[in-house]
């Protein structure tokens, strides 16, 4: 039986196709992989309504697809650890192995990465997908391809906490209670934090914090960041060591840098407006660190061991389920605040 | 009433005494502490059968004690966080607070910090005792007075496997299942680690570690080292980042040593013999760091935050208990290797 | 012959007046110092001209001055490791040594500390004075009492370095070529960078860090950031991996962003305007961390030790010298734009 | 004209041959060179003389040499940053580049690298040689082909200081003036050491030393290693922070546990006997970690830039040189002690 290949390519914005392409071969120390699920990250629909997302652009047409999972189907030359049959978790950016940033283990910081589907490299929604080996993850028995597909934003927060410093006693501010933050609460627990206050504008988001774990979850309300910040501070007890910023409000940063300990740090795994007026003094003068976070590097083992300990539990982000062929129903569904959706999943 | 101390001192050898002192009053930024819980430790059992503990040795009758917990009584001037009747946990050592070390944060090396219950410094096993306010940290409605002595020596854990770099994802390999081997696989645990193995020559103890937590318990029973790394590298399913050596037994430094994974650590939280060979050569070429844990600095809070949260439980760990008045039957039970006795605490 | 003393008080805006006031005896673990010489900081002048610095406001008279050295006439109890006679650099910051803050080893970040002519406390402009011990640090014979006020604003530079990572082989950028720009550039030069660019408005200093040893030097001569950064690529032939900014330029700590290396750092030591428009998301794609600097921490020794070796030569930046008697000329001089002052130094 | 390559190839115990052998092709990513100087380390010594290194074990015919510096001859296909006729160091260890060391940015300790003459890995002591293009560093025109061998040694020195946390104001010991011993002294200085101590048995060596820039030198005469380290701290006025063993000798590793600071490092560099008996509870109890060197990471543009800056002169080091024909001869003078010898060169 001859295999057939189906991927769903952009075109333009709004401008979604399913297009039977060639089933890819895998050359030296790649993988061919039968795609499993394949997660909607907010970077994905930005591509879709607007054409690009930050300084990328769409050009030309591009298959979408980053977080995603599958199953080994063909092994190229030189591959040890993977055989035909491994269920895998995708790490999407495949760096040069060969610059500066590279040698030194910051390989996200790589200038020459291929991150699927950032213009022009081709993402994963598709039925079958050809990547380098060492960037395909085991997945334990016990982990299903949804789960697989959610490794890549939880490799976000993992890195994120990693960046911010979380560890044991940790007090730690999270802004924003969408999957991200959620998931970044859930990996700073798991860390050793010993008080996560997560804040939102949306009361159903924070039920669903509270609800997966969150020692305290605080209601948005006021644009008065300091006073906020004192509201946070007597929430958890004291000022927080950390905040991780995953709402992309300016405010939020504001409120972060309000809020936390001297000597703390605050991490922006959202993105907000490009250049945001921010209390850069206060930040300077209390010593709080301002720290980007771009992708994650090594974080993929560690997002899986937090999956299989079973000390995170995506299952309940994901809300929403099509098939390949109602991908453009997907995307409908994941772009609709309505819809209630937190994490819609694209089956293969 | 007037209040009457009484106090176990320590005169040599062998020589355990409950001796009536006088009550000592709080100075400048100290407490007065009615004594809680004082926890029996190995170094305590060393002066009272040997009359020294390394390179400690008793000269002048010393009291008793360095685990220990209590409720403040009186508050002497300049101190603020605290309260007659609150309830803390004692940290012992009290630096100068002016050396080099001190003002770098690595107060637990201060050369002139006084210890309790380090010749020629007074512990606190006895009714009433004084301390610096600022190494007193309070307790949580939700612990004990027997959960606060256990705060000593889970800090020494807590450190030990800071010092190792424990976090997420990590392998970690424990040598000796002991209540500080026990404890340190369970901040590990608390930390992210995700897979520790304990070590032991002694069943009831593993059994003991594995109902506790432990992911893989191993019973030694070689004194071929690299053997035995191999064991606990098929154990594992791979080689440990980290070894925490909770033992004291020299081998068990040599087995970690072949064990970790190059780049990682071997923590010396036991205390072997003072001159082992040991395969330098190999921890060199490996690039597995050699490090040593001397008491703790600034884990209490993070030790206390374990307990609270629930992470770590240290109850099932007490095994004996004692009143002040039968101070001497507590050493024998904590000596005898009968007794099965973990952790013997005495009620003051 | 009774010691009389006297004090440079600074009694509200543009009021500094030469006052007798008592000669001051030392307490425990303190020295009486007789003042050798003072520099005149950015900081001081602020107070004199504006009444206020930053969050700080002058609001009772206050002695004026915190970069000093000076003499030992008398040691309190307690004190092991000065004498009468001894020279010494006094670090002005004299943290609470109780806070968790200061038991890090953040004891610059100490919500206590109680920092020379930083309000309500007083410093030391005067004849007489007295401070902590072990916050003073001996001078080498070779060090002059002017280089030992210098320590101060050098220790700044040092603890700036450190913050950013400088190490062998950095290009560092340096925005400001005042007398902390100049001096951080040495420190960058010592701590191994190979190559510093510096970045003025005035040729003046720039010709002065360039005869002090700057590699290159670079007119700003444009608001346009992003091209800017270009042209400090070009002319390190790379990017920096650090910029310290030590303007108070918004204008550059914007360059900065662009410029630096992903996974670099932009430390700020200078401060600019309270809530400036940054580039942010710029700075979290790059993951360049955004440091400030608050005074220092365990920096004197190393400071002392630059100048003692001769790697840091800071007596070309004392342009300006006065008699205490003078102080008001003094400040009157370091204010003044047009005098070419870059550090006026007072001597008592 | 047929390019001819010869090469030095060691078939066995004492059995150095020189040989016509092809000149190799570039592959992908990969340039030819035509070889400038190669230096001869202790290691190749050992092969030569013992047909072993420490585990590595001689078994087929293997190239000699692995400091090395050539001239671009020929580039292979995807090379960018190098040109025909450009001047090279070459780093001499390629790893794998997929394993989770290399991914981490250790990539010295990939259990997959391909290091020169380690077997049995052919190194580069012939007329051509080809090697991964990205671990060839251009060399300044300032500095000559010997200088470009002598990175690789220095490289292990940066690699060593950086391990041990030399920086601002370190007191350093240094075990051994051999040209390791004294190219660390001088990457110590460069990272802005205030001072270091340089010991040995042999007094030429320490003139070299101090002629080349150790502030002390000191000659050991007795096997008492606490009474040296006694020494030691008089030598320096305190107890160093950083021990470098750089001799090879056990006494000199438990001198250094001695000497060290609570808190500081001792840094294995040279290798002594396989299992020594170390004072390691001493080195625990005082927090002095021991820390092994394998080869390093990262280090080529620090040595570079330490060469151009001309802070490092490892030209007086250079005190003999062959030609590639006589490289029998240039073993026989390495090995011989009474040579005189510190660094013997071959040019090609």
């Amino acid at each position: 039986m001859a295999a057939r290949n189906l991927a769903a390519v952009l075109h333009g914005k709004d401008d979604l196709r399913l297009e039977e392409i060639a089933v890819p071969e895998p050359g030296e120390n790649e993988v061919q992989l039968s795609m499993g699920s394949v997660g909607i990250c907010g970077s994905d629909i930005k591509y879709w309504a607007y054409g690009q997302c930050g300084r990328f652009k769409l050009t030309d047409p591009m298959i979408i697809g980053h977080e995603g999972s599958g199953v080994v189907t063909k092994v190229g030359p030189g591959v040890k650890h993977l055989a035909v049959g491994d269920r895998v978790a995708i790490e999407p950016g495949v760096p040069c192995r060969t610059c500066e940033l590279c040698k030194e283990g910051k390989y996200n910081l790589c200038p020459e990465v291929r991150f699927c589907a950032t213009p022009p490299i081709d993402g994963n929604l598709s039925r079958f997908y050809v990547h380098a080996a060492d960037f395909c993850f085991k997945l334990p028995d016990t982990l299903s391809m949804e789960e697989g597909a959610m490794v890549e934003p939880l490799a976000v927060c993992v890195y994120g906490c990693q960046r911010g410093g979380v560890t044991l006693g940790s007090r730690v501010l999270i802004c924003g209670a969408g999957p991200v933050g959620i998931m970044a609460m859930m990996v700073a627990k798991a860390l050793g934090a010993s008080a996560v206050c997560i804040t939102d504008i949306d009361n159903t988001r924070l039920s669903a914090a509270r609800s997966l774990g969150a020692d305290h979850v605080l209601k948005v309300t006021t644009g008065d960041c300091e006073a906020l910040a004192g509201v946070i501070q007597d929430t958890l007890g004291c000022h927080p060591h950390v905040t991780l910023e995953c709402s992309g409000s300016d405010q939020s940063l504001t409120t972060g840098i309000h809020a936390t300990r001297p000597g703390g740090s605050v991490v922006l795994i959202g993105r907000g407006s490009m250049q945001p007026a921010i209390p850069i003094v206060l930040a300077a003068t209390k010593e709080v660190d301002i720290k980007g976070v771009f992708r994650y590097a090594n974080c993929y083992p560690k997002a899986i061991s937090l999956l299989e300990s079973g000390k995170v539990d995506v299952k309940p982000l994901i809300t929403h389920r099509f098939n390949l062929m109602d991908s453009v129903k997907a995307f409908e569904a994941a772009k609709d605040r309505n819809s209630g959706a937190i994490k819609v999943m694209i089956n293969c």
